[in-house]
């Protein structure tokens, strides 16, 4: 049930190389690890009208959105993630991350003009900012060097995106019993470190919310205990909102979504 | 009303036996009962287009369903439920086992695709996964006994979905206290266990809930019963959500299914 | 500006007479009287595409409503309700009794699989059952006596539904507490019976409610009275829900029905 | 790019004077003062079809709207409002007052059956009875002389609707304190008798409100300090919704939303 | 993938020149720093039509903003900002003040009947009052001398809109202790006078809102630090909402907007 690839051949020529500059990629590893980094998380549901189109209209349609990802990877970086089947009213995750937020819309802007965007509906958007990590002083030598542990490498094919937003009396708190909490929330997390790999954004008034919290991993479950042993310790106490909506998705690249989305 | 006889031997000959593999059927058996598995409930209506299709155009269209079901049979295990007429926007539920999520989104995927799915617009998608039972250690002896009687057996028509929100207050409280109300509220449930087939998910992290509560039975009154006794319980104190939405619907095979909705 | 006599009278000579049986009439006395009935409250809107339809086309669907209310009827009890001008987003309300909601599924299919059907858009569907009054000892003869009274005989061409959910604070109470309440409730209510007609369902699991109260009145200010009188009383302390959606309408027969939104 | 005075007089001239019946003002005078008197307030959207419409259907269809208030004008006064361009998603406000709501029922029926009433998405409809001013007994002869205070004459063009619903723990409260507190309540209202024209509606029961509160001014700074001076009072820490939505527009006859519209 | 200057030029000779009138700029300076100021929010998104029209229609019906906008500049100063790609089913935002809120009634109208308006959806619409700087009498004159810095000259291409509601307990503290509590609120502001731009605008009453917050910064980064500072003070634990919309766009001109939307 999957398109030939002689089509996809004919895709590939027409976009020409993907992932084939060295210096692109260097700009990629800095602004994936680096603070002050905005992070966008954007969420598209494809339209009433994707459904009817015939395959080959979606395969011109799907190509345009090669070309948009080309056109803009010098300025963001651009990772894709396939939400339909795991996650409502959605099909489609991008997370983009930018020195400058005007970089971000500027991409998002000729994502909506271009032929595979007349079907994208805007589901969500929201921003982040990467920070430099926050050791507790607190943090034992062993739990700064546990933090710095680096998830197993390999595939990681489940991404989740949990919004967060502390309440009014958690700021109202004094910092020392904030970064307590924050030492027990850390611990809690040590377990986990190397098969689920997390990623944190700050998001006040760049949005409603307090925080931007990414996942990835190939266990889920394992992810699912991580959130058990988070809702136990006591600063979830002061979370306001968790989610709503959590986003599940599968990690994919531009070419996987083309072929999927093909179908 | 219903559709002649003639018209589903024709359905049934293009789409060739269903659920006569063995092998399959023991893979089914592992999956409705073993922990580690992945439960995804999955909820559709049907759009504005179904109703001005023609009812020759409804049959090709419900033969795609029972193709999908029958290809991913190996991997998932697939119930279907008629929710129309029972619960608010919706017509059919998918109840999917699988020992991987990406299966199940393989699964929706292709059914987004098929002739049918073109015709869904998805309401909701929950996920939870299955654990041992965790007998409470104050349990008796004759309490884990009845515990394990099986519901009756033969059929039962209704079924009903609950999603279940805890409060942050109840993931704070020491795991004694949670055990000791767990008891409680497990010995509520008791006067029901025959009449009343239960199933329980957990799913923090992978949805914006903590539980996914699955009921079977041909007596609705005696569930109304059972939930009226677990709200009598001190655990409920510390549900922040339960149902919103309750989906209620009843028990239907494929070809039902088909049937039905191809009036 | 209403259609002509010759119409309807065709109209009611193409579907037979309708009310005729006496059996049937029993039947519906036994469901509208007696406990462990479902009673099912489904709120329709007409679609976009009704007000475009001419009014031959309009008459032609709306017979089918009548064909299918016929159909049922040995079953179910059906009653309607005009809420368009008065309610929100809505414009017709069913009010179905049956033993079984498998017969009310059965009905509401074949009303969505109709002519009128495949315009009606689902607002809303609530369960409820009836049980048996239930006497809090403490009520003194004279107000059990008065509990027995007959609203006044006559037209009530007014119809409430209030959809109730209580706080888990009030499932934690004992059950002196709450009865000691509710013989409070019951008590402010007293100067309303006779003007006011009260039904009470129970909804606890079959919904995300507890209680639907259905009231008919050809005196809203008294019920407006009577509202006000329940706030007032120390069980109102314990309602999270109250409305919302408050549904208001007029009682109307299938006839009237078929006349005023043939217009 | 106002339509010419030829239209409108054809208008004029096909519909009938406007409000030239001694009779129906006076009953007009009566709804607009009396107790007892049910109160409507009809917020609707023009549909997507509207701005297709060229301008000489879009006449057409706005002569029905005179038609149907001329109609039922003996039983209902009828008051008119623009909110486009001031409030979210609605475009028309009605207010209509009537013995019964029965009445007002058949006028938006009519409304709805009508050329206009195609194009009309009914965004919300909220009810209220008014009933005689209850002045509390400790208010001094002062103050009782002041709230019988005519607001000033001439046009208040604008007009805002705040719906409320009072905390449970209000209706809790005995009478003397909830008298108390609109004592002080009203004393705050006095500095803006004279240029906030004020009207209150009880809505318990009818609605998933308690009170409908309606006012209009020339100043809506003036306004503006009111609400400031309720929201300082101890009665406001008992209001639990205000507004949500807040309605805004400007008074208009039916002739000058018929011109603005037909643009 | 820009349009071509010639295409430009064209709209500019047919409208006419755009900001040529001093007197004009001279009521917007007033419009733009004195109380008693109307400031209306008017949030848009595009209809599902736009994608589909081809450029040069686009064109057309982007040049009527021209002249809308040119037709009201005596009366209103109309502010526009890029939303598409940074907020939530949003395209466009309008920012209009006004000495009346009448005539930003008209504008709206008038935009709303324009070529453009009828592929423009309402979002939201917000209003808020404009009054003096209320110097708490505890600030010291260091601190007052602070809140005159202007920020620092040069393009803020980033703009954000907070509406805020305050708690009912807010309202019922005394107003010593509401201005020491501003008191706190401010001296948290001023190490981000110089890079972030900040307007209040009062809104109780006008809209379900307390007041509306504006921001123009360069440095999103100093702009989330603020808000961080402002979390941390008492006065945020008497907020109920802060944002729920947050608003993030980026400030164009009139033809920056043409040129954008016309891909």
């Amino acid at each position: 049930m999957r398109f030939g690839s002689a089509v996809l051949i004919f895709v590939w020529l027409m976009v020409g190389p993907w992932l084939s500059d060295a210096r692109a990629a260097a700009d990629r590893e800095a602004l994936l690890t680096e603070p002050s980094v905005y992070g966008t998380f954007a969420v598209f549901a494809l339209d009433e009208g994707w459904a009817k189109q015939d395959p080959a209209m979606r395969i011109v349609r799907l190509t345009s959105l090669k070309g948009v990802v080309e056109q803009h990877r010098e300025h963001v970086t651009i990772d894709l993630y396939l939400l339909r089947g795991l996650s409502d009213h959605a099909d489609l995750l991008f997370r983009i991350h930018a020195a400058e937020l005007r970089q971000t819309q500027e991409f998002l802007l000729d994502l909506k003009s271009s032929q595979l965007g007349k079907h994208l509906k805007t589901v969500g958007i929201m921003h982040g900012l990467t920070k430099k990590p926050n050791y507790v002083p607190g943090f034992s030598d062993q739990m700064k060097t546990d933090l710095k542990t680096l998830s197993e490498p390999g595939q990681n094919p489940y991404a989740i995106v949990i919004p967060i937003k502390k309440s009014a009396e958690w700021w109202g708190l004094d910092q020392e019993k904030r970064a307590a909490m924050m030492q027990e929330h850390t611990a809690a997390t040590l377990p986990y470190l190397k098969t689920v790999k997390r990623k944190l954004y700050h998001a006040s008034g760049l949005d409603d919310l307090d925080f931007i919290t990414y996942f990835e991993t190939s266990k889920l479950e394992d992810f699912h205990r991580l959130v058990l042993s988070l809702e136990q310790v006591q600063e979830f106490q002061y979370t306001r909102r968790f989610g709503n909506p959590t986003i599940l998705g599968t990690v994919k690249s531009v070419d996987e979504i083309v072929e999927l989305l093909a179908q």
